[in-house]
């Protein structure tokens, strides 16, 4: 096995693909978020990418293992009005349970996904994720980071909000690169990143991503399933702060910090 | 000395022989399985793989080094009924020990180990380990975990558990990767896992493992010198649960960590 | 994306041009004394270097993204005198937000600084630091260590400290290895190092390093800034003092780590 | 600068020169043992070895920053009886202030070291260091292993002990690999490992080391300087000792560990 090695798994036929990364995270919010669109809409795993910088691990399910990658999705959203796909919206999904654990990792995998999506004829790339505010959001807003300044107006029309130098410790991990190597490749890159308290799953974050690129892109999706989900956390929640009550303490990072 | 070194030591003539491994993990009880076969019988080391990516150390035999490696042993068990070895089962037993220390390093050790096993004639591999269940186990159930769903059928004849989404963390280490890397080059590997506390060596659940081999393949073997190893750290169980009634508290992870 | 890269901005004709190296370190004196000069000095980045050695990262001002770098800064300073840049001195300031995270990296990067470096002149170097000293120091004495015995004498007229065996532990990082390496290849090498407690952001001593430098080239500039910012540091530091006072305890580590 | 990259400093003509290596480890001993060894005769270094598997630091003494390596010093002890350097024993002495922080990296640098003593004749090595026994040592006895069992005898005959299965964690490091590469390519390997309590440096158990290794090669050594050590480190173990009395507790390893 190479590196980073890819397996085609279809040739999809996709018109100007924009590429969703939503990688694990903070509040797992890209992931969810992504995983929502793959739940709402047709899909159809094109690429597997397998990499000796993922942890040496397979998951089982119903007893059949299955190696450690990121995938590829290939979603066609059909035109709201007209319901005719070839007016609709491509996208390239990227997805999968790992991040690398080096630095060099890192780069070398968000190179691979980049000329992945580059042979696959994207040129715009959204990128999803959380950034944690340290305590719970009622209402989450989402920030925006982008790879050149001339992608914020659009942005800010549909309400992602551009704050001074924040988030303050940049963006890490795939996000942030999706927007420093692709930035470099001449890619229109942008991070939509959900305000999260970063200690819980955070479905209702994923939610408030998912409506910005809904305005964005100009598709329309069923919210249903996430807002059970997060209806579900907020029991959770409900019951932490009782338990905190009861207390009369604050919660720590140590109580919080493992739920969902 | 490159990356990974094998070492030659004997040109074995097996039929069809079968991959078995058992390099140290959980409970230590796929370790202990194959070296109770090593111990049952008769057995000759085929190859040695070093490795940069073990540790650098010897270990010390009546003042003799020997540098960290792991060793393929061919075994050959005659039939049962005929007491002839061209009828019986052969073996190449993967043992060492040391796992590697980084993700790729256990990437690349594991491809090694398949490249030798197929050379050597294997197609059928199983990886024997310990499933961790944070409590003492009185009757070790031995879960599965497969490369292709067609093998699941066979091994729940002879009693392994199929569970779903079971072992929630998936497998890791080297015992994975011949199910994910074994089975991305056609082969069919199980994995075998004994439950264990986590706690404790545990030659109980190594035994329950063997006993499902020696089911799929069609061997005896004696299991008295691992019933006695097992009454030895019952004795030790029996010691730690007076110590636990004494002080009326429950036994922490750092009291039974690391016994055995 | 190689391992490193570098990207060409701008073809500076400087004269005998000096390295100065500040990258983030003890006390970030280092880094607090070049960027006071680029502060004060007009300056061009003639080149970015990345490496996937650095962590994988962006910043973002004003939500755009720029991904992890160091650079090199050209400026030229004018003759004091007749006001003259072609009797000035010109330097190449070397800085960024980030070091390596591996030892490998760390000799990798700092030979490729010193390769775009030599490509344009540099012949002599000054690698800017701080040496933590455990306590607040009132007026702190600048250290020093260099490439070879000869270049000592300089340095001591102009009030540099060279202590045996200081300091104890050697220097570390970019500033140790521009002194290693670079002497290696024949530099003049001289790394400065201003006292500092090490557990406060310390612009008092960068400002000693900076008198030091400005008094072995010659130049002349403000330190105003950086007054203000010491300023700025010592009301903190006085408020600290304040609640060990009232707590009647020594200030520990974690209550001064990092604060600045 | 590669990986690994050599210095020529001098090409000594030595007759079956016999490599005696004391990188840093426990209780230094193996460290003190060379470096005595180095006070004591005239030595030439004609070797030294940079890698980028060590730190990124630089040892500064009296002002002058040197790189960290390890050296290979060229050591000529005359005949006792003669006085004549032709009928002495020739030396080729390993040290350095670290090992490497990997274990690739290890591996790498001891087939380094054995590439340039083989170059330079070497047919025998002795590596030395301090096993640790977790208590304060009287008498330390002298513990072999051997790259081969024929090799046990002779050093026997002059004290050094072989015990069943000890040191139980076998060899670590540069000391480990040196018996383990060595062996492997049909060098006569040896480490001889003193006593020690492993938390204090220990001239003692250097000053034992030294006596076998005396007895094994014929040559006569002063321990003036070495006892003069141990006699002062005996003066803080008493001073430990004293201050335990006073507490009634036995010492932690935290209050012994850096001591020296």
């Amino acid at each position: 096995m190479d590196d980073i090695e890819v397996e085609v798994l279809a040739e999809p036929e996709l018109s100007d693909p924009i590429l969703i990364e939503g990688l694990p995270g903070v509040g797992h919010v890209g992931k969810l978020a992504v995983e929502h669109l793959l739940e709402e809409f047709e899909s159809e795993v094109v690429r597997r990418v397998y990499a000796t910088e993922f942890p040496p691990q397979v998951t089982i399910t119903d007893g059949v293992a299955e190696l450690a990658s990121a995938e590829l999705h290939a979603v066609t959203i059909a035109d709201e009005a007209t319901d005719d796909e070839t007016d609709g919206i491509d996208l390239l999904v990227l997805t999968g349970d790992h991040q690398a654990q080096t630095n060099a990792g890192h780069y070398r995998l968000t190179e691979a996904f980049l000329d992945l999506a580059e042979e696959i004829g994207v040129q715009q790339v959204f990128a999803l994720g959380g950034v944690p505010t340290g305590e719970l959001v009622e209402e989450p807003s989402v920030l925006g980071a982008v790879s050149a300044g001339e992608h914020i107006e659009a942005l800010e029309d549909v309400g992602v909000e551009f704050r001074e130098d924040e988030p303050a410790g940049g963006v890490v991990g795939v996000s942030g690169l999706m927007l420093g190597l692709g930035g470099r490749r001449g890619l229109e890159v942008a991070c939509l990143m959900g305000e999260t308290s970063g200690y819980l799953v955070d479905p209702k974050s994923a939610q408030a991503v998912l409506v910005v690129l809904e305005d964005v892109l100009g598709f329309d999706v069923s919210f249903e399933a996430l807002e059970e989900r997060a209806e579900e956390m907020e029991e959770v929640v409900g019951k932490i702060q009782e338990m905190q009550d009861q207390q009369g303490s604050v919660p720590t990072d140590d109580d919080l910090r493992y739920i969902g």
